[in-house]
């Protein structure tokens, strides 16, 4: 049985920065959280990948002990997503994109699956969210990711899906069109309003808020030396931090905010490099030491350091 | 003698905002930071006004005890700049800038400030700054501000000012213009090669990343309920930091990161009104409750709190 299972996309992706290219390598929501919440617990993959999935890919996940029971394999291509990167990390393009047999993806979870009392729906078709929530049997958290193209075109179905989730993930430009307002914490509450107990509101290389019924808790994001690929960002930051919940079960404000931190550790090494490159070798023992120098970034009421500046 | 001097703008400011707006207030960068600078220490303007420059605005200064022998009034016009933000409080369009009398600003300090330890160089035209740094005789820290105007038009004048200076601020995009890098680690190094000991990187909403010899510090801006209008923001962010460090004298690190929450704390009063009209009747004691929340907002290894979020 696993502790935490993720439905998701599993891919192929071309990846274009201004510094490197990649293509047609392991990509998709379902990937970067799997591997990165595989650092903390047992973790169950629901996903559809195609026959031309390459079976390097399928052994890598594998072998990290990632549970694939709930893999459907279909005849017909696996979900292809060709994108750019900016000198500007903050902006992509899209280039490509072919659903292949994601299009008809019916998730459906094995037996195992169905008592994981962690969750994560990662940024699908809320109906398919949905078919999951009401496969789960009694989950203890369930969290939801979103974006604006369901915001804009599957808003009903949408909030169907909140109304089952105890958090949602959701980035600031998105939590502020959902909500109709500019300040994130009159969106959170919209949101709330909906189901979820706790908003985490995503902003990328500025960091984490989480707003809950218990308060309200802000992250910078770490400083890195270089950002070579944002993919996979968000996801597994997610794992991260779904992670490290399940595997401390302390679901208080405080063991939030720290998986909060675990999730924005995990990321910060996902973004290093191109696409979940780093995050097949990543080591727990690396994290910890990123989750300590997150300790110092952002501490300021420690003991004096009398080296001066001026 | 004032222990903290700043030199720049005193206008006339007409801001719109999708909810609100007001004609010919008390601007410009010298007013934002006296007034946020004067909660913590003695603090005198060199700036120059116009003779339509309100006698009103005059005795709001006067009033809350700022120095105002450097400050010189011309016959003509004073700076005037008319700017409309949007929904989005992160763009904003200047509808109008008249330079009038500060076209012709030269500051001279009286003597009484030539002693000043701390100097803060708001966003003027760089050969301004430079005129005040021979101006005084031994600061002990000087801190610069400036932006990609002068990046772009006044590169050569800009690095002298910076190789005179012990800190500077800028804005993320800023500094990676100036610095050719999209990483602001590397955009921070650069500038250090020129002078300054510390970086102050200003992201707005995002909050400050602090980049120095000692160490790299993060702070995510204060979750506010409602941004009003963001003009100002960043120069009572200096007038709170500057005003702390000049009280205190404490610049080892652990003083500069202290004195950034200060910085942050001041400005995000200055947002949840029009203008500086908050600033205006802002105390102390507020500002220290705002610096309790933040140690709030920021701490995630406290005592667990039970209630759960699942």
């Amino acid at each position: 049985m696993s502790t935490l299972i993720v439905v998701g996309s599993l891919g192929l992706d071309t990846l274009e920065t201004p510094f490197d290219r990649a293509e047609r390598v392991l990509g998709g929501s379902a990937a970067y959280f799997a591997l990165a919440a595989k650092l903390y617990t047992d973790v169950g993959i629901v996903a559809v990948v195609g026959d031309d999935f390459p079976e390097a890919h399928v052994d890598l996940l594998a072998g990290k002990g990632i549970d694939l029971s709930g893999l459907q394999r279909e005849p017909g291509e696996t979900f292809f997503w060709a994108g750019r990167y900016h000198y500007d990390m903050n902006a992509r393009d899209t280039l490509e994109t072919r659903l292949g047999v994601f299009a008809d993806f019916r998730p459906t979870l094995p037996d195992s699956y169905r008592d994981a009392p962690y969750v994560f729906l990662a940024n699908i078709l809320p109906s398919l969210q949905i078919s999951v929530q009401e496969q789960v049997r009694r989950p203890r958290l369930v969290v939801l990711d979103s974006m604006n193209l369901w915001i804009e075109t599957q808003k009903d179905r949408l909030i169907e899906a909140m109304r089952r989730s105890n958090v949602m993930t959701i980035n600031d430009e998105e939590a502020r069109q959902y909500a109709g307002t500019f300040s994130l914490r009159a969106a959170a509450r919209t949101i709330m309003e909906q189901g979820p107990r706790a908003v985490i509101i995503k902003k990328g290389e500025h960091g984490v808020i989480l707003i809950s019924e218990q308060g309200v808790f802000g992250a910078p994001a770490l400083l890195l030396e270089d950002v070579k690929d944002p993919t996979g960002a968000g996801d597994s930051f997610a794992g991260g931090f779904l992670g490290y919940l399940s595997e401390t079960g302390d679901t208080s404000f405080t063991g939030v905010k720290r998986a909060l931190i675990h999730g924005t550790a995990v990321a910060s090494f996902t973004v290093e490099a191109l696409g979940a490159e780093r995050l097949a070798t990543l080591t727990r023992e690396e994290v910890e030491a990123r989750y300590s120098e997150f300790i110092e970034f952002t501490s300021f009421e420690a003991a004096s350091i009398s080296a001066a500046v001026g």
